[in-house]
């Protein structure tokens, strides 16, 4: 595999499992707690992706040192977070991370096993919410597809973007940290400013 | 693949993509939402059986209209749910609909992936309520599997008549239809009547 | 398959399956329900275990005993909960002793797929905690991964003490059970002196 694709594919791993992790803080969860959600949350999405695409194995299947860096973050984590002033603020910007990494990698994976584009579109945005989706649900949060802030939005724009970029005579190298960057530019500024699209609301449900 | 069940899975992953969006609707979420909320509805049942029986491709990946009627059929919803009185209704219709067909083509698919009989009940039966569970889950909504209205008990009985009249000699232009329309009437009358079966109750639990 | 193998499979499948049907009674369900919900909570943790490693069939489909077993131990339960004293302490020993042998068992079928020993013990943790995870987010209970008495960490001391065993020169009939009871007594332990570990609790959040 390209090394910066793996490079990438860590970093998204591990800014997932701080998230999971952080969440697990909420909760005032036990170590082990840190770790599970950790995990979950860290290699949750690309897991559905690989169960979709029907790869020959699971990434972290194949490649255990995705494990070993879930446990890691997770464990850093637990014993970090009491040094930390807002906890929230750093799970947000850990989540809004791994949301534009994952929404692009997700893509890359999908096109590498011969999808069609708007399954890889359709990949990408699973990959880059699915962890999160089930760290919620467990978690009994909110999840965050009902999120009010543009959050799927911006996993749209990581994967539709860089499907454009791709079949343009454009480098993987600029195609990759392009799409990321506008991935993650629209989730700060829907973070920073509360950016959301208008909402269904001109008819009663009875 | 066979017209008719082409044609009739085509119908089945629409109107559970009406039922997905309506749902969005009830949560007032925008249209992105909506389309995300159809989509999963809409493939998720099947998407569930095509990972346990292990086929070559997941139904959308193979082909891909079935996501464009996701989306197509979500984004109509968006534009014409204002117009109509009453979305609850047009979503419990939608949804009745959308077990009846999936419960029985879900058994097909099974029996053609040479699944033994009662697996292939249990496939129709998931491939008929998987999608509106998801759907349900995430909205935190009660999911139909706690129904107190018959519901599944009419996928049980679309998907446990096709699987005898297959055995029986009668043409798959029979079976196929009227396991379908038994599916529907049964559910039709569960929600016309408010049909229920005897609950468990003569226990205390501590 | 090695009988002993397959009579635990059995056995924790109907542990388990009456455990997730007594999760039904509590909700006051109909027959109907409290099959599906054994059948759920049976096979659920095994299934994601199977579609995780590829293996060439989901272990229900290629054995339908498992099925019947789900079924028969669900109705049976129906049946029965009205003459137990104390349906909650059945639910905790069943789900308890599920855990045992699920966590041992998951891990030896991870183990003869060729996975590491991390992904195998991440696999045992999996196959006897995703099944109670299933029914209890279905049923809005809080689900076991959120449960402050030790839980996760009996399955993780069920699948880390066998792998730790079989690479010793210890016969399988000696590590397997082993593993399995030490698994039990943790959290029967936990269930009798509310064992838990220390909560994350140092910090606050925002």
């Amino acid at each position: 595999m390209d090394l910066a694709i793996y490079s990438f594919d860590l970093i998204g791993v591990a800014v997932f499992a701080i998230s999971g992790a952080l969440a697990a803080a909420e909760k005032r969860l036990d170590i082990l707690g840190f770790i599970l959600f950790g995990t979950i949350t860290g290699v949750g999405g690309g897991t559905a992706r690989d169960v979709l695409l029907d790869t020959d194995h699971i990434f972290w299947i194949a490649n255990t040192s995705y494990l070993w860096v879930c446990i890691g973050a997770s464990s850093l984590t637990w014993f970090m977070a009491g040094k930390v002033h807002s906890l929230h603020r750093v799970f947000l910007w850990a989540d809004a991370l791994g949301l534009a990494l994952f929404s692009v990698l997700g893509t890359i994976k999908a096109l590498e096993w011969q999808a069609p584009l708007i399954v890889a579109v359709v990949m990408g945005m699973m990959t880059a919410s699915f962890g999160s989706l089930i760290r919620d649900v467990l978690l009994g949060r909110p999840p965050v597809l009902l999120e009010p802030n543009i959050y799927v939005t911006a996993a749209l724009l990581g994967a539709g973007s860089y499907s454009v970029l791709q079949a343009l005579p454009v480098t993987e190298s600029v195609a990759m940290p392009v799409a990321m960057a506008g991935a993650f530019l629209l989730r700060a500024l829907a973070i920073l400013y509360d950016l959301r699209l208008p909402k269904y609301g001109n008819a009663e449900v009875d």
